[in-house]
């Protein structure tokens, strides 16, 4: 009877640490987020060591259920994105994608070298300026009720591109590690492998849900719409892993699908609970990761310090290039929004760490310039929307 | 990139298999809750394997997302029972909890020596025969709206009782376990303890909350009230564990100390999405406890056989003659209401093997005496509170 009590207390302390972290940023007139990362730095092993680096590994509940917490979210704002809006800023979409990736890429392998890399090694610390952490922009669009602007339909395209651009050039730079070269014909095969995952699912479900959605109501469980839809997030998470994608774009395109459906209102309210309870265990734990005691020396922050800078400019420069055709403001939000690198960048650090490409220093660098640009990017947008006042939207503005 | 995909998967499972299994036993007039188990059963090790013991081990992934799911559950059927719907039934609640725990216990006790047990091991057997757990019946009566009838106010009130004197008792057999006695004050200051805790929580947190709960709207964040409950669930939840008791006595307590919010409508509906995420976790996991191997013999088949049926006259029968003044028909919804054992039966029972008082298979019976009371007690059940028709309501039933 005592039975898992341990987490009960680690789960209590995590969720209020997020309200309270929260509610101080908010009160600040800073994006939620913000604070609730604060509050995982705060309780995690830099300061008070309430939870601790064993806690948050891959495959402990902490972990699962920022996990989850994740991927409801994407779920969510997939919900409130309507394929038919994805498609009109298609174009402009792929362009930040894939400048996005180029431009971060070239200026971190750039960079790596110059400090003493290898070219090979160089390509890998490069992957980790690369992949986008959708969460974190798409929570604080969230917040902001801005999910219906143009530059937030730019930015969750680029976002899907951007995840299948960085799945490929990880798997480039992971199998040249090996001494060996790669190989274009399976990377090729992966390429198309992810994008008629994407295509077959995004095109084929929309499509289903739009003709008729009423059989989510066949079940005789009176919320059964919820538990299909929930399943749905579930299936396509697990199975755009399975194509070498992040679990989030599954999810964002189950919303997606969902958002097309005619309890599509309901699905949004019965969403909200699901995010307040789960997401706050995402944000607190990316939080955690942060372990400023690595970074206490003056040569280690002013690498920290470069290193932030290229990845924020770079991404900043791939994704305004590409938008620029929106105009300056739309592509300063736009470039701004692909900025924070959160958990991809933590986990390409810990493949590096892993296969003995980086020493502990730079892994710690790598992982506090991801969750740095995911600090910085929040108030940063936020404030960028608000000047920016209430620019064109794609559609309708629904009720939130 | 392929981060926690694994997972991902087998929460695709349990979701969908609790789905299938709930659906097909609603259409087979039975309670969803027993499909949800049966569907556990299914993947589980004894037939298809998708879910193994490793998986749902205590302080797995699975395993706290099964306890988040009771202890949300608790907390949700906390949300409609009011502190004075229990005092006014508070007598007949405390009869049902003492002498569903003392009839038990003796008729186990009887049994396990007559099976060759020494004294001291029969009762450390029969204490599994003990604890209710209230979560299945507790699914069972929100499922058929019947939280509102003074029966269900009886059973709610007992299973605290239950909880506190399951509690003491295995404190009891456990330290005879080393060949010494026990240390009555000590007992005694573990009985003060719970008590205090239930009575300073319960009813200093209900005045609180009657009183006036408008701070609950206090924060920036729209869903504050949501979050505030919350961290109190969760809060309450441990903090009954270090005072002894089950994590869901404090999500109860919680629960009920929520209701008397005037924002308690709301939280209700919000409750609502979060049940149908998570609850079916518990209850598949808690069917995939079920090792039909095990029990693959004659000899096992009938001692499980004798076992069950002591586990359940002896809890009905101790129930029903403590709600007696009730009525008949009241006292063996009663009665029957306090069956099952679910989990609690599995955590004794695995106590038990780890101190070596328990065999493998004796370990097996008790755990599938535990699961089968967990699988009969709901179609019954529901067959009882049906056939009453519309019973005698403590106060006028809410919408739900």
């Amino acid at each position: 009877m005592h039975h898992a009590s341990d987490i009960l207390f680690t789960l209590f302390i995590v969720f209020v640490a997020a309200q309270i972290g929260g509610e101080i940023a908010q009160r600040l007139k800073l994006p939620g987020v913000v604070g609730q990362i604060a509050a995982g730095c705060v309780i995690g092993p830099s300061l008070l060591g309430w939870i601790t680096p064993e806690q948050t590994a891959t495959g402990t509940p902490l972990d699962v259920l920022a996990e989850i917490g994740v991927v409801l979210l994407l779920f969510s704002v997939g919900l409130e994105t309507r394929l038919e809006d994805l498609k009109k800023v298609g174009k402009v979409a792929f362009l930040v994608g894939v400048l996005g990736v180029l431009v971060p890429f070239g200026m971190g392998s750039v960079w790596a070298h110059g400090n003493g890399f290898d070219w090979d090694k160089s390509l890998f610390v490069a992957a980790a300026f690369v992949a986008t952490s959708a969460g974190i922009t798409a929570r604080v669009l969230q917040e902001l009720h801005v999910l219906q602007r143009v530059e937030s339909k730019v930015i969750l395209g680029a976002a899907v591109i951007d995840d299948i651009l960085a799945m490929l050039l990880l798997g480039v730079v992971v199998s040249m590690q090996g001494g060996g070269g790669f190989n274009l014909s399976h990377l090729l095969m992966v390429l198309a492998g992810a994008v008629g995952f994407i295509a077959v699912v995004g095109l084929g479900g929309a499509r289903v849900m739009r003709w008729n959605s009423s059989w989510l109501e066949k079940p005789m469980d009176p919320h059964s719409p919820l538990m299909i839809v929930l399943a749905l997030c579930l299936g396509l998470a697990y199975l755009s892993t399975q194509f070498g994608l992040a679990a989030i774009i599954g999810a964002f395109l189950a919303g997606m699908i969902a958002s097309e459906t005619r309890q599509q209102h309901t699905l949004e309210k019965q969403t909200m609970p699901l995010l307040a309870l789960l997401t706050p265990f995402f944000f607190v734990i990316t939080g955690s990761k942060i372990d400023l005691h690595e970074l206490a020396s003056a040569d280690a922050l002013l690498m920290l310090a470069a290193v932030t800078a290229i990845a924020i400019i770079s991404k900043l420069a791939g994704g305004w290039l590409g938008s620029l055709s929106l105009g300056k403001r739309s592509a300063t939000i736009i470039g701004f929004g692909m900025v924070p690198r959160g958990e991809v960048g933590v986990v390409i650090a810990s493949l590096g760490l892993a296969a003995g490409v980086f020493n502990n220093r730079i892994y710690a660098i790598i992982v506090a310039m991801s969750l740095l640009t995911a600090m910085v990017t929040p108030p940063v947008l936020a404030w960028l929307l608000k000047r920016t006042g209430s620019a064109e939207v794609v559609d309708q503005p629904r009720e939130s």
